[in-house]
């Protein structure tokens, strides 16, 4: 017997969260760690290796878009609202996000041909369907981080950047962004882990309690500088207003989210099962990542944290319960098993 | 703080198989179990809790098809070699599985609407559009287990039984099914486990020794009793010559390692990242399972088995690659990183 290396290098070996039940046994499971933190990043609260480095990928486009406000970009460019909630959306490729993203890049005199995030089929089967009706291929707009390309090409412009150099990590539109990153989340910038995204933008390593600090301090902004204060107030309203443009809506616990609790709570995920939640006002925010990098855990630990915390009502519960899967039902609609969490 | 429990019961504390990185740095990772034994189910080798009960699903739908055989319903129907495949297959509903599957139903004289396995949209892209495009629903023929439901159907009419019955766990097919599946397993029915599986027929619950022991003796049957031994060779000359039959011909690692290695391998995919890979003629069987559930670290698993355990040809693990996923590459097409098989 030859047994493999318990633990690869520098990641923690996290405890169960989910468990998938068939009949009366155990079939699949999760494991994961989560922190619930103060606006210190304090602990409150969590479980598994939440001090170790994960990736927060898109979990943290609040963050990246944080120069795009405090450059006076948005305002010179007029983004509306809407807009707003796309620069810092993983969405879905609907038509409204498509068109405003579209909008986004005329405000700055540009095209989708300068979007550098690379062509992806939408997350929305209507939109790939639409798609394939007219015969057309996916192209960089429909990439779910198209919103925040174009507002990185708002920041280059408004620095005097050539916008094809936009996503240069060394070049000034990406140092502002890494800096605002490492400001927000504590952490000291030689400390922040970097490596490319899905989207081909610099991507930030940070522990689940720095992830937490972050959106703690945005969704609870009084104390922040001036500008950046009133940029988490845009992004908090704008996603508040606009549910919807974060995600999307079929099937996007963001969006639920944001919809259910009317914008107390600011969520967003990143890939590979990282997700972030801040609680409006409580200088409180949850951080959470699934070993596997797979989302049905994700969604139900989410629904279950969100009830053990007490961070949502039960009206609000109630709007988002069908993320938990409590009963599994097969293809002939026979209940065959549950999804438990252990939280 | 406090920490969920680290296992759940009857669900073994396994070892980290794949590891999926990012730049330098694991960004997720998948923990597993696997075991090649011989055909007395003896470990020859293995990591995790091979030893303890895992759900075999679809995997061990060539067990679940002896009594169809061994009745003799396979030669009053006149099931041809792609429906004798079909009837041990988890298909994409291609139109070559959903017009084969027809052509069972009708050799009984019974219909798509006598199939209780519930609809199922089809797993092959071309085949949901094509459904799409014509303004109809998945039925149950899409279903991919329909081809095992239409073998359960004939065998029921053989047994003289009403076809509406196929399903029941005590009524004469599903005990002959049960008993076939204890034989070849080498359990005692008492320990073979047993729950509901996604298409309603009666799931196993098993070790991968006892997985691995049943998929050995399929695939060198000479020393198993007449009418089995004949037909675990009807069921491996089917796969060898119509391999396309048991998956599909988009994207199924089933088929992909039956047409690699001319049906020298026999694999078969179970619910949930459940695997067996018989080696025909070697009284050798591969058993795997990933705790999550994912496909994706299953993959790259079988792949970096079969290449570590030397079960298959250089020309044969070029052609399988792919399911590697050794570079990981972003929507732009850039290298991003890679996956890792700790085998």
């Amino acid at each position: 017997m030859r047994e493999s290396s318990l633990e690869p290098p520098g990641y923690p070996d996290n405890p169960v969260l989910v468990r998938l039940w068939r009949g009366d046994a155990v079939e699949s499971q999760h494991r994961g760690a989560w922190v619930l933190t103060d606006a210190d990043g304090r602990a409150l609260d969590g479980a598994g290796g939440f001090d170790a480095p994960f990736f927060a990928r898109s979990s943290v486009k609040c963050l990246q878009a944080l120069p795009l406000f405090e450059s006076g970009a948005v305002e010179h460019l007029g983004y509306t609202p809407p807009e707003i909630a796309l620069a810092i959306a993983s969405h879905n490729a609907e038509e409204l996000h498509t068109s405003g993203v579209a909008r986004m890049l005329a405000r700055a005199g540009l095209e989708p041909r300068h979007l550098q995030c690379g062509p992806q089929p939408p997350g929305d089967p209507r939109a790939r369907a639409e798609l394939a009706r007219r015969g057309e291929k996916p192209g960089a707009i429909h990439n779910n981080c198209s919103g925040k390309h174009a507002g990185f090409l708002g920041l280059a412009l408004e620095l005097g950047m050539p916008p094809e150099r936009y996503l240069e990590a060394e070049a000034p539109a990406q140092s502002l962004v890494r800096q605002a990153v490492a400001e927000l989340s504590g952490l000291r910038p030689g400390d922040l882990g970097q490596a490319t995204d899905g989207c081909s933008a610099p991507t930030f390593r940070m522990p689940l309690t720095a992830l937490a600090r972050a959106f703690a301090r945005v969704s609870s902004p009084a104390g922040l500088a001036p500008a950046r204060r009133a940029a988490c107030e845009r992004m908090l309203a704008a996603v508040a207003a606009h549910p919807e443009m974060i995600a999307g809506n079929h099937k996007r616990i963001c969006t639920d989210i944001a919809r259910a609790t009317r914008g107390r709570l600011f969520p967003k995920l990143g890939g590979e099962a990282v997700y972030a939640i801040g609680v409006r006002g409580e200088e409180r925010a949850l951080a959470l990542k699934i070993d596997d990098g797979g989302y049905r855990a994700l969604h139900a630990l989410i629904v279950g944290l969100l009830r053990r915390l007490e961070l949502a009502t039960a009206g609000e519960l109630a709007a988002l319960e069908s993320w938990e899967e409590r009963r599994l039902r097969n293809w002939a609609g026979l209940e065959v098993g549950r999804t438990e969490t252990l939280v």
